[in-house]
């Protein structure tokens, strides 16, 4: 296995607070983007916050896929980290899509590089209230 | 709790092979730095790949710890996400110190932040190969 991997980190605002609070919808919408980019799920961790919250780790073959959550300020962070080559894009777009984040700010950070990198944010927002319509983001 | 947060990234370059290997030590190092660092521990997963390699994560009431190792290429990744605003300078030289990486890309992100970010690169190289004479970083 390589050890050069892409990871992709969200910041996603304005999402739907229930849906940031649903432990059971979070760990299947985490497990459906790792399945859909070929990922093998080694193991599955996700934890319920009282009064609100849920944190989450699918631990992949091929490094990790975590969500944070705080449904009160309709914020979640995600981080999709791979080894190998694979294209995260459309997986990523599913995640912000059915958080309904209407803003994100997405950093790719090429992994096991041994020069330094400068990482610029790709700001994504959506004029489109309806949930879904987030622009696409692009990972490359 | 709030949502802004530190992100530590963590590519190490040139450890020791046998502890990358070595998934006792990488826990208890995982978690000592966690604990130095007063996080709250919720869950530990740690798996040996075959016929070596280690992945692992501590998930944390403040977000998460992961560690990814290549023995072979003596190289790990590491992912250092609290929220809040630890200072994560200690727990991130100890993680370097530990798996003796003579060389270190560190990126400092901050999480939860609604405006785009550049996100620089730390580059640390020690010219001393003892164990534990990595130069410091600053996680600032």
């Amino acid at each position: 296995m390589t050890i050069e991997g892409k990871h992709i980190i969200i910041d996603g605002f304005e999402c739907d607070s229930l849906h940031l609070n649903n432990i059971a919808f979070l760990e299947n919408l985490c497990k459906k983007a790792a399945l859909d980019a070929g990922m093998e799920i080694l193991y599955s961790y996700f934890h319920q916050f009282q009064p609100q919250g849920v944190t989450g780790v699918l631990v992949l073959s091929t490094s990790h896929l975590s969500i944070h959550t705080w449904p009160e300020e309709r914020y979640a962070s995600l981080d999709f980290y791979t080894c190998g080559d694979s294209d995260l894009t459309a997986p990523v777009n599913l995640l912000l899509k059915e958080l309904s984040a209407q803003k994100a700010m997405v950093y790719s950070i090429d992994r096991g590089v041994t020069q330094p990198q400068l990482i610029y944010c790709n700001e994504i927002t959506t004029t489109d209230n309806s949930k879904g319509e987030n622009k696409n983001v692009s990972t490359d």
